[in-house]
């Protein structure tokens, strides 16, 4: 099923024929501008004379930067909603406002944020943004527990995993994120001075831990993960006033393992880290940066602990959490560093790298390939964000 | 919704009605007799004049052992179904031929196998049946590989997921298996002798990795499994020119771990090891129930490489296949002490200790108890089947 695009003519009289979007724009007065700049849907932000406005996101039929000759289902604004009511429920402040799904339409509202900055344009320009990185993790906590086994009696849990299959939206992220980084594939690219390393990735044991942690990745039915939480997900706010982030996108939203969405956060951190370095910033930017997996994973550790005596069962022992937070971040680690290869390698680039002028990228994207295959294959003997700090300022030296 | 059940005077009826059974049995000659010595459903064995046969299973609206003040969905008819299929595809010989499911009556039809015996019953009178445990073990390999991202594709695997969801009897396992044996419930019962063995269980590490190979099971969507393969759910020929084993009682059926297949056929042997230790079996005997772990777990082995080369991703490499062969292992060790220690703690005893006299029974339960957990806390440091079988030896000294 294919359903009609809007367009920037046709966004008002849409808005007015829902009533609970009328009513928070006018739309006599709306202005209509399309801002998306992702690869699978149209954005459009509704603004009235009087400078209410909102957010309408679609889902496109195809993959935008590919063309119609990569179709896809308009199904994963379902996903997204799914990312989204859990979120409502359970971290309501770390999102944009929901204004709920149209299903006809394939088609959602919420909150505009374009006041807001997008947190991996931020971090390009140099800038701190605090409590950012703890938001999230707590954002990760507070949604993994509540639909997960800890959060979900055991009924209840089996028919959400059920309700929440994104088959396509996975296998973009099983091929781009765990396959063709480690193969000879047409959509991979890189500066040709990368080469050896790009093919030093594919002899020894990466590719086998990419094969295992695309397994789990795959059979993991943990909990409703964001699926792509990186920092082009995150706004962060330009006034002081605000949450410190609020988590979007959530289109690729399924039952995951936890560490999915950790080590998507870590890994990008890691390319703003490659990126100041080679652009030299100030001292106090890179220790920011250095800080950011321990803040994000210091959030989360605390959060579940604090969710912890609320469990559905409590045969889930105070032992085994302490396992599960152990393995949980050993996953994260390796899904981070598979997270930052893909960026450098495979399709869909990370601006954080892309915009550095060539000698710098090189040398940028050479640390994250040598950073992340640290972290992948040494991830069971890192206790500590400490001792992942450790490995990262040796592979960015 | 509740579906009326069938019993001897209208099994024929039913039979005539539907064209595909009545082919098969003469239902003018029929007679019926009702078999079920199962928990939760009705079994029919329709015999015509001519000696030809088949079996009807109908689930019971209610727990039979405990009665209609335990009600269960007829529902799980359908999961049976659903193993069978997989099955009929992926394993037919080491079934029950299968006559196909009536969805409106929560009926299934199937070859009868009553001229064969339950293995159980057959290991309970120190009969050895050779090749029962590599067929079973190979059986396990063919339906796990083939219903799991090494046989299906991304998209398909995801779709199967979704819809193998079987609530109400994963909860009856995630109780009785992970849960009650170790906390003070109702359901537990055993002899007063073992009282200090029994709370000695909810002391220490025990409980944590009970609670860690539940979440397992509960998260780890793996592939279509039996979800209930101990030895009451095999049959053994009586004659040797039928297949070694037929597995059947699929109604467990849905997406989890393949090592909990195996474990319960580890830890069911371990049952028979037991009883035969106790009850002085011949050498042969004893030495033959010590070989069956390793006899069926050689076969899965052997049957995964050999289908490995089959895989619809080759990006899961040969290296990831070691590892997870011996994840599977290790964690098919820990399901199957569990299994164990459930048969003697818990609801639904096994006949193979159940039937033995008191002091007997008190030596044998206390032997599984303690080699059951030197099972689940050693797994990971047991490297192979001939290590296992050393601690079960130990463990049954």
């Amino acid at each position: 099923m294919t359903v009609p695009v809007l367009d920037v003519a046709t966004v008002p009289a849409y808005v007015a024929s829902h009533p609970h979007l009328a009513a928070l724009v006018d739309v006599e007065t709306a202005s209509v501008v399309e801002v998306g700049d992702g690869n699978l849907n149209l954005v459009f932000i509704v603004t009235d004379a009087a400078g209410r406005s909102l957010t309408l996101k679609q889902s496109l039929p195809y993959v935008r930067m590919v063309g119609e000759s990569w179709p896809l289902s308009q199904d994963r604004i379902l996903a997204e909603n799914r990312g989204f009511v859990a979120a409502v429920e359970l971290s309501p402040e770390s999102i944009p406002t929901y204004y709920g799904l149209d299903e006809a339409r394939r088609t959602i509202a919420m909150q505009d944020l374009s006041a807001w900055t997008v947190w991996r344009r931020s971090l390009n320009n140099g800038i701190i943004s605090e409590g950012a990185a703890s938001t999230i993790g707590r954002h990760i906590a507070r949604v993994g527990f509540g639909t997960s086994a800890f959060g979900l009696d055991s009924a209840a849990l089996k028919e959400a995993v059920s309700g929440a299959a994104n088959p396509e939206l996975c296998k973009i992220t099983e091929d781009l994120v765990f396959t063709h980084p480690y193969l000879d594939h047409p959509d991979n690219a890189w500066d040709d001075a990368l080469t050896p390393d790009v093919l030093a990735l594919r002899v020894g044991g990466l590719v086998d831990e990419a094969a295992a942690l695309k397994y789990t990745f795959m059979t993991r039915a943990e909990a409703l993960i964001h699926g792509d939480l990186h920092t082009g997900s995150v706004f962060v706010p330009t006034s002081s006033n605000e949450e410190p982030a609020k988590v979007f996108d959530m289109e690729f939203a399924f039952y995951g393992p936890i560490a999915f969405d950790l080590g998507s956060l870590f890994g990008n951190i890691l390319l703003a880290q490659a990126r100041a370095a080679v652009l030299d910033r100030p001292v106090e930017f890179r220790n920011y940066l250095a800080r950011q997996v321990d803040e994000a994973w210091s959030a989360f550790d605390a959060e579940i602990r604090l969710l912890w005596p609320s469990r559905v069962d409590p045969s889930f022992t105070d032992a085994f959490l302490e396992q599960w937070l152990r393995q949980t971040f050993t996953d994260a680690i390796g899904f981070g560093g598979l997270k930052a290869i893909r960026r450098i390698v495979g399709l869909a680039k990370a601006s954080d790298i892309q915009t550095l002028e060539e000698s710098q990228r090189v040398v940028a994207a050479r640390a994250v390939l040598t950073t992340a295959r640290s972290w992948i294959e040494g991830r069971r003997d890192v206790a500590s964000p400490a001792a992942l700090a450790t490995l990262t300022a040796e592979g960015l030296a």
